[in-house]
Formats: C-alpha cells, sequence, structure tokens
C-alpha cells in the first residue's frame, strides 16, 4: 500500500491536530471537574493513551504515524526518510499541533488562540524530557523491528506511564509542544520555554537511535548473512 | 457467515441496549458513590469504553455491531448497506437505546421512565458533537480497511478519549441520545436538545466518510489495479 | 492439550482462589486508602478486570478456566460438560472462592475467617444480578464461538464494566458469592443474602445459553452443510 | 535471532532501570499530586502496568526480558539458564534498579541517593509478597508455555492487580526493592527490611515453578510422545 505525498502529509497533520486537541481538551475537561490534580493528569493521562493506539492504528498504513518531529528526526538519523519527505512531516505536524489546540478551545467556548503562562524550565524538567523522548522512540524502534503490529498499544502504553514517572509529564513531542504553547489551560507551556524542550526531545531521540543501533544490530547482521545465502 | 435480519435486528437492539444500560447505568452509580464529578466521569467512562469493546466484538459477526444510526448512515453514504436495511436497523438501535435507560433504572430502583432536564445545547456543543462523530466514524471507516480485527478496541479507545476531550463528552449516537434522554441522572439529555446533537452527528458521520473516502482512495485504486492483473 | 481431572480442578480451584483473594484484597487495599467509594470502587474494579484476563489465559488451557458455577452451568445446559465433571468443577469452585476470602485476610492481618453483615438484597438487585450474569454468560458463549482467543479480554472487560453499571456490582458468579459471604470488609455479601444471589445468576446464565442458542444457530446449520458437503 | 551477554546483560539493566524509574518517579509525581492514598497508589499502578507491557514486548527478544532475579531463579530451578548466566543477569537487574532510582529522583529534582525509612515488615507483609512473587512467577511460566505472545501483557495486567490485592502492594522483585530501598519516596522500602522481602519472593518463585512443573506435565510429556512419533 502506497500513499501519495499529499495525503501522507494529511494523515500527519490530522494525527497530530487529534491528538493535541485530546491533550489539550482533556486538561481543559479535568480540570474544571475536579480540584485534585492528581485525578485532573488522570483525566489527562487516559485519554491521551487511548488516542494513541487509535491515531496510530488507523493512520499509521498512511503516513507511517509519526505524529512528531521527534521521531521523524529518528527515522532521518536511521536514513529511512528522504531529508525532504521528514521537513514537509515536521511542517505539517505543527500545523496539526496547533490546529488541534484550537479545536480544542472552541469545543469548551474559549478563546480560541491563546498563550500560555506556564514555567516548564530548568535542568531537571530538559532531563526529564531527554528521558521522555529517548524512551518514546527507543519504544517505536524495538517495537517496529520486533513487534510491528504492536506499536500503536506500545506507544499509548509508553506514554501514558511516561505522563507519570517524567516530571515534565512526557511532552516527547516538539508539535505537541509547540500546540501546547497556544492554550493556556490545563497543559500549557510558556511560549519561552519551548524551545529548551525541543532541544531535549531532540536529544533523547538521537540517544535512543543511537542505542537501538548498536543493541540490535546483532538481529541486522544475522539478517544479512541469511539473506546473503 | 450470514444471519438473517431478525436476528441482525436483535443484535442491533441488544446492543445498544447493553450500551445504554451501561452509559446511564454506571452514570447513576458513579454519580452516587462521589462527589467528585471527574471520577464520575471516570467511573462513566471505563465502563463505557470497556462494554463497546465487548459488544463489537460479540456481536459483530452477525449483524455489524453499529448501535449507531451514525455509523449505519455512513455505510449507506458509502453504499454498503441497502437503504431498507439501514432504516430497520435505526429503528433496532433507538428501540434498544430507551430499552437499556429502563433496565438501568430497574437495576437502581427508580422510575423506570424518566425525562431528563439536563441542558445540553449551543454552538459549542454541537461542534463537539460534529468532532466526535467525526472522529468516531473515521475510526470505523479506517479500521475496517486497515486492521478490521482491531475495530472492537479502536471503538472503545476512542470513546474512552472522546468523554474526556469533547466539550459534550461525546455522545457521537442518536440512539444513545434518544436513550439518554430517558433518564434524568448523570448522563442525561434534554429531549429538546436531542435533534441539535443528531444533526450535529451525522454532519461529523458526513465529514468523515468524505474524508476517509479521498483519503484512502489510492489503496482501492491499487487494489483494482492489482485484481485486474 | 488434556488434562487429567486432578488436574482441571487443581487449576478451576487455583483460578477462584485468586480471584476471590483480589476481589476481596483489592477491596480491603482500596477502603482502607481512601474515604470516597468511588475511588474504592475503581481499586476494587481495575485489579478484578485485570487479574480475570491473566487468570482465564494461563488456566483455560487446563481446565476451561470457568471459575463460575454459572458458567459450568451453561455449558451443562448446552451438553457441552458432564454432569458429574460440572458438579466436580463446582465444589472446586467453591472450596476455591471460600480460601481465596481467607488468604487475603491473612496478608492484611485481619481474622481469617469471617461472616459477612452486608446486606445485598431486594428485588432490584437480583434483577442486576439476572442482568449480570446473563451479559456474563451471552459474553463467554458468544466468545467461544467467534473470537476464542479474545475470551480472556472479553470477561475482564464485561466484568470491569458490569462492577459499575448493575447496581449489585456484579456478583454474577455463585462461587465468589459464597467465598465474599465469608469477608466482613468492603466486597462482603450477607450468608443470608447469598442464595437470592445464586439463584438470579442461576437464571441469568439459562437465558443467555438460551439467547445465544437461538441467535448463533444459523452459524451452526451453515457450519454443518459446510461440513457435509 | 541470538544476541551476545553483553547485550543481553544490556537489556536486562535497561528494563530495571526503566522499571524502577516508573515505580519511583509515578510514586513521586502522584504522591505530590494528592492527598489521597488510593489515588496516589492509582497514580503508581497504571503506569507500572504500562510500563512493563512495553518493556518486556521491547527488550524479551533480546534478553528475555526477566527484569526480576525472581524470575531468573525460577529459569534456574527449571535448569532452562546456566548459572552463570542467571547469576550476570542478577548482577545487571540490581545494578539497572538502583540506577533506575537515581534517574527518578534526578527528574524529579530531589536528592540523588536516598535511603528509605518506610517500615515494611512482618508476617503479613512477607505472606503477601510470598503470594505476590508466586502469582507472577506462575503467570510468566504458564504464559510462556501456552501463549507466549501474550507474555508482555500478563505480566502487565497481573501487576496492576497485586498492587491492590496484596498487602505489600507487591513488590515480587528483588532487583525493584533493592532498588527501592535507595528513595525515600512513596514508594521506598527501608533496607533493613529488603531481606525479608527477598526470601519472601524467592519462596514463592519456587512453589510457582513447583505448582507449574506439576500442573503443566501433562502437556510435556504429550509432545514427548507427539515428538518421538
Amino acid at each position: 500500500m502506497k500513499f501519495d505525498l499529499t495525503r501522507r502529509l494529511a494523515a500527519e497533520a490530522l494525527g497530530t491536530c487529534l491528538l493535541v486537541a485530546t491533550v489539550v481538551g482533556s486538561g481543559i475537561m479535568a480540570d474544571k471537574l475536579t480540584g485534585d490534580v492528581a485525578l485532573a493528569l488522570l483525566g489527562n493521562t487516559l485519554p491521551t493513551g487511548a488516542i494513541l493506539v487509535v491515531l496510530i492504528t488507523i493512520l499509521g498504513p498512511v503516513s507511517g504515524a509519526h505524529f512528531n518531529p521527534a521521531v521523524s528526526f529518528a527515522f532521518l538519523l536511521r536514513r529511512e526518510i528522504a531529508a525532504g519527505t521528514a521537513g514537509a512531516y515536521v511542517l505539517a505536524q505543527i500545523a496539526g499541533g496547533i490546529i488541534g489546540a484550537v479545536v480544542a478551545h472552541a469545543m469548551f467556548e474559549l478563546p480560541l488562540v491563546q498563550i500560555s503562562l506556564t514555567e516548564r524550565t530548568g535542568a531537571a524538567q530538559w532531563f526529564a524530557e531527554v528521558v521522555a523522548a529517548f524512551g518514546l522512540v527507543f519504544t517505536v524502534l524495538a517495537g517496529i523491528r520486533f513487534r510491528s503490529d504492536a506499536v500503536p498499544w506500545l506507544v499509548g502504553l509508553y506514554i501514558t506511564a511516561a505522563y507519570w514517572f517524567t516530571a515534565s509529564t512526557s511532552f516527547a513531542n516538539p508539535a505537541v509542544a509547540i500546540g501546547r504553547a497556544f492554550t493556556d489551560t490545563f497543559s500549557g507551556i510558556r511560549p519561552l520555554d519551548v524551545p529548551g524542550f525541543i532541544v531535549a526531545e531532540l536529544v533523547g531521540a538521537a540517544l535512543a537511535a543511537l542505542l537501538a543501533g548498536w543493541m540490535f544490530s546483532e538481529v541486522r547482521a544475522a539478517r544479512r548473512v541469511k539473506a546473503a545465502e
């Protein structure tokens, strides 16, 4: 099954849009309904994990379902995507992410475009984002190699865990981080703090590509031997 | 495996009945046990998502497990169901939905037939229902095309997410909306507000059918070529 | 794979024991940690649903993983199990259920054998148990026919939903009901009220066997034709 | 697919590291956000169960994904792993577990190395750990025999249940217990109490190996006959 670039970019934009609409929308809903922040985070976590399983399953066959510049970057490092395609993917993801925040605001009768005031910065937050993106990209790469049919579940479950075990609640996604800069609600992030998150996420993605390259190399070697026989 | 229309309509009615009994019943239970509305919504969300996986898996082989006039409408638009059958399905779904509310009331010792007083109206709510039904029907259509065995999970997870990320808690289903008009409990909706929801849901379903028709067309074209070879 | 009766009975006893230990133990834990009853029910629901998926997957190949006299009764009605075997299964299930309550008490430093004082009776509760057991047995029978590999998941998800949508929190299992009569904690039931629950559960199971027999009959007929060709 | 010992040990260390980082990190996050201990335990449970599914799926093909000396011990008892390899695995697991606690502290800006003051001792706690480890190892052994593709899910779901139904919140893992001795947060355990937990866990693992050896023996016998034919 092969899809043209237009459809693939549409899939990347739509997927990232629905992902950010879920993150932002469920954050608004949860925050509105309870005063307990752990409960609000739970009401933010479960929808995000669930929608990731759905979106990766239904759009993966079209575009690969990156929805995340850090993932496209890792594939670029592994030379599994062309630089031009990766660039177009990233633009589609960012556009989708921003629209997703606007869609969430429209549903909740809030000002459509907002700028977040939520401070998320400092060495610990950046380290958390390195860990979060490392784990996400390593999960994707290992999943593709060993159980490609399970990747949607693996990503959904990984993010479900990472919302809680990382101090930054695991953005792990530059396009989502940019989208979340445009909402001054539960899940927002101050635009000023976005670059720090993006750098940390790309570092985590690169580390994951590096480690996966080493750890799974034996498999590739064995395959090459087998193919040569 | 082919089932006659009687059994298929029985499956549609039974499935929608158990779905609405779950939505209404778990709403009553959750609302009774806690004063925290986010927790009540969680106690409403998890059972709904879980029962959808079950019902679609066990009744899908009989009737296709629409349980939803918006889904039957999308199949009609795609000419994958006859108009007469679709009409009969919708009647069975509505009957099942109303009975489901009555069953829930009987279990909780409440007046069997009630009329909801909960206002759910306005442009933002309608937009939320367009988004909710668009996402649901797009998920169903994409799921059928790419991973038909996973459709029960996809629908269950999508609704789990949509209960939180849409401002309307994602009815996304005209038969369920009608059933919920007959309960004045946590999950109710004023009869007066049902038509607005139904129109929004059908619009969302049509948009999904349109987008899916375009986005996945290449696959169909490729298959036709392959079949012709 | 065939196992002798000793191993099958051991599997039924072990499975029901761990099931009741989970129901009772998680009820004690949840009740101890929070004053919010909805949250306690959630802390009771998730472990119960999860352990059911596990136990049915790992012991199903040995004994069929009934863990429930209502399920054995339905198979007896369908003549898929001999009366003597069904009787032995039920005794093993009841023994396992009682031991499960004792195990839970031992872990939580409570008196090992207790008698519940929690009243659970009346027409609405009985109707709820009819619905709960009907849904459970119908799920099992339909699951076995259409997606036998998914039965563990279907049962786990069904019970997750039924804990909330039935007014009785869905015992749906005579052996578990008897086991829960031996604990005066969150999940207990007064011994006096157990017979009413058991009758309701068997009625629900019989109705499910009846409906499944009718609804799926066409499939069997078609198979017979196919086999005869 | 065969991996050299270096890669397998790296996989064991990485997996146990991320597992403990998740247990400790989500405990810190949950504890910080709510005053309700049941909610905190829920915020600790869901990430732990989710990450187990992920880690076992992605690292299982490399090292078998033990991440747990009690599991390696059970395989040793069954002579399915060499003593030397098992020893190296255990050291890698312990090192990974301690590093996992440090990683969690770094993300949350806490002192990197801490010593827990949380008392977890006494006969009831030890009995709970026997039960917890018995259930875990029995699940792993039965899962491998009957549904090896489902083992990641079975373990994740079992631990999700065991966090609630055992009085000790189911450590069930000596390497994780040691790692958790190095954090004085929600999930910590006093170093003095670790040996009691470890002994209990190894007893539980041995009992599970014993029972599985007996209960599933018929299958092995049948296979031997079949292979001999």
